[in-house]
């Protein structure tokens, strides 16, 4: 089907030639790829960058998209097999097939319900869409990833540093007043491992991530030739890394999440002491300053969040590009 | 002023033109016939199909679609002649030409207020559109009528089964948890009458299709050579048909309204086995499973519930067409 | 950076070369004039007009818009530099060089807090915009002014009346049962001023408008030939007038609103008998029928009010383009 819910459905392979088209096309623009395409963004969760860099990369290249916003000017969609006499209105195993008639192609957004890691892990929306879908279907983040931003990261880090294999790159959990879902992180780690980077997790005892996601990052950096480590000290991970990735997410028991907790994994200027001359500051964006990160990081030559923003447009019209071609 | 807001607004021979066109530009695809032209879209209630299907209709015709929310991203509109001291912060009789100034055509989509079959009939939000408006009003759906609906459920029928004169179908009343709208129903009955079909209404006491509606019904079946029954039993209605269209609608008397009532009317495979051998469920969509039609109808080869909201850009494009270059 | 945000971004020179430019355009249609260009559209209040109109102006320029709802389809958006630990998710610090990067120019509203009127002079958010983006931007409204609003208004002086130096203009406040931002009555004040008019401002005691506009207002019309004048009387204004712009505001006092107080100020027809034979009725819509302006009003001849609203397409069209060219 063409579909990319998850890195899984580029593999190794994929994740580098995506990386690689989108460098070059980024030199030298495609021009009207997508002419005559039409896109269909259906959010089940609001958006900024998603939505906006989807619909640029779809009009830029000749193309179209159509936005739905399902609890807002589209009713709540079902996705279990139940007797619907709740507040769904419809049914995915209807309302996808429709949408496949007027369509080229969907890209969903639909985030963690919180309900926790094997909740995530199932992905049942993003699932349901790949699975009752005629036409490819890119996810816009799901409950286990958002494939798009690890593209747009690992693009961000090969501008800046070429070959990736082997770099040294720091994943680590931040604060928050939320327990955020770990579709983000799971992301940077996948692609990243994809990619052939030496990729280091920190994070307080409490947030691992989920064990699959995890072997499957291991799986992906050996064939790769990478490599995934875990470690409880922010600071050991850092020391000598190229790119600080800062990002909260919950615990792994929803119920013992502390607000604000871990103050001091907040990056600060001062985290980068220890690490590379060159080493930059990461976020996928939104963050809350001088709550995730320090003002002053994002504020200074440090940060590459900006482009790693804008580098989501570039990997964005390649996925899009290839799923409407037939050649994911 | 080429506004099709009723399906009385078509006659007999207008619902022939359009079905027909539609097949034809089905097979043959009409190009860019909506250059320059620009549809702006009024929901007053939420969508799916009708939102994607004209936005596609447009932009596939090389043309393009506003959308607008009203009590979303646009205020509410008054259509009463009232001084304006309550919540409703602009009245139709502004907005509607302000917007014919930017636009070329209005797409508007204002559902029953529940307020009972007289305010249904007089359909006050439609109709003040189409008075009001310099441009070319299309209904997305009104208190009264869904005609795009109706259109759409014929030229399925139309594909199906060749000639639609004499054509046995039954409309059938089916359960639900909410009093829905009768515009659906009353559409599919007028549009297949105006073809000349043998159309069989079915319903349990009280749920009576309004008077004014069934006799333009009945007026339309005479011109085109068909015919109107109104039973009170679904098996006596769907012996030897070849439709079942089923669809929840509320009580004449709103108060009487009781909540997942008479579930022996709700289809199942069963329910065919009195009906022609190529026999078909039809629905509008969006459809309650297991609670309007059983899943195994709806997962089955009986269903036509995909095709018809397919051809929904099949004849929205016509009527955008016709309305635009003033042939309706 | 050739953003317009306020009046004072065109000045005298500034304010005569868009209406001129949108009266030549109004006549001959400037064709493809933004093809390939691409409008973000930030919302942080609703629309009508102004949503269909910027849109419409893109699409008919052969570009595009993407609309952004802050607060619906996009997060609350925070625009003080504090430690981002309340609800608001995103810093205008990212969230605008983002867009910037995915698009040519940013068009933004953002209406009055309500926190009195030295809040609104300060005009936060557009001025955030202004400041953080790498691309044009254009105010959609703002705390302080609605620019596009007050070119809309004297482009149709401008058609009805010819030469606009010395004309005589009232101003006039009206009853509401809200106490409104003053962006209009101010834009139309500080462009009719730039226009050389000789504008009568007129309301209750309490409803002054705010030192630093009047003042600058006044220096607009000092350069521009004209006057700005401010009388408790709407008898004295209108006498001899050409124009009767109703529009509500609330008081300095933002305690002391009282709803729907000084009816008598409502215009009505009676209220034209001492005003030039050619006068007319303007307001910025939407307007509250039998409130703020008496439907006889609004319904007749004397009403400018549909005009106003179709010239702000023809402004903004100039706007967008000498933004996009870097000519502001």
């Amino acid at each position: 089907m063409n579909s990319v819910t998850h890195i899984r459905d580029l593999g190794v392979e994929g994740v580098h030639r995506v990386i690689e088209q989108a460098l070059t096309w980024k030199r030298t623009d495609p021009g009207q790829h997508l002419a005559g395409k039409l896109l269909g963004m259906v959010f089940f969760n609001p958006s900024l960058r998603t939505r906006t860099s989807f619909e640029a990369a779809m009009i830029r290249g000749g193309g179209h998209a159509v936005v739905l916003e399902v609890g807002g000017g589209v009713w709540k969609l079902e996705h279990n097999d139940v007797r619907m006499d709740q507040d769904k209105t419809e049914h995915l195993r209807e309302a996808v097939p429709v949408l496949g008639r007027y369509l080229d192609a969907l890209a969903v957004r639909s985030f963690s319900q919180g309900g926790g890691d094997a909740e995530d892990e199932a992905d049942a929306v993003v699932n349901g869409f790949a699975q009752y879908s005629s036409v490819p279907v890119i996810s816009m983040e799901s409950a286990r990833e958002h494939p798009c931003q690890g593209l747009a990261d690992l693009l961000t880090l090969r501008e800046r540093f070429g070959n990736l294999k082997g770099l040294p790159l720091t994943l680590s959990w931040a604060p928050h007043i939320k327990p955020l879902p770990k579709a983000v992180p799971n992301s940077f780690l996948l692609t990243a491992a994809a990619m052939g980077c030496e990729v280091r997790v920190a994070h307080p005892q409490g947030y691992d991530l989920y064990g699959p996601v995890l072997a499957e990052a291991k799986e992906l950096a050996q064939e790769a030739g990478g490599s995934v480590d875990v470690t409880g000290s922010q600071k050991v991970a850092l020391a000598g890394s190229v790119a600080l990735y800062a990002k909260a997410w919950g615990p792994s028991d929803p119920s013992a999440f502390v607000s604000d907790s871990n103050r001091d994994w907040m990056p600060t200027l001062e985290h980068f002491d220890s690490m590379s001359p060159e080493a930059v500051l990461m976020h996928c964006l939104p963050v809350r300053r001088d709550l995730e990160v320090a003002a002053e990081v994002l504020d200074s030559a440090r940060s590459a969040v900006i482009d790693e923003a804008e580098n989501r447009f570039h990997v964005q019209r390649v996925l899009l590009h290839r799923a409407l071609q037939g050649e994911i």
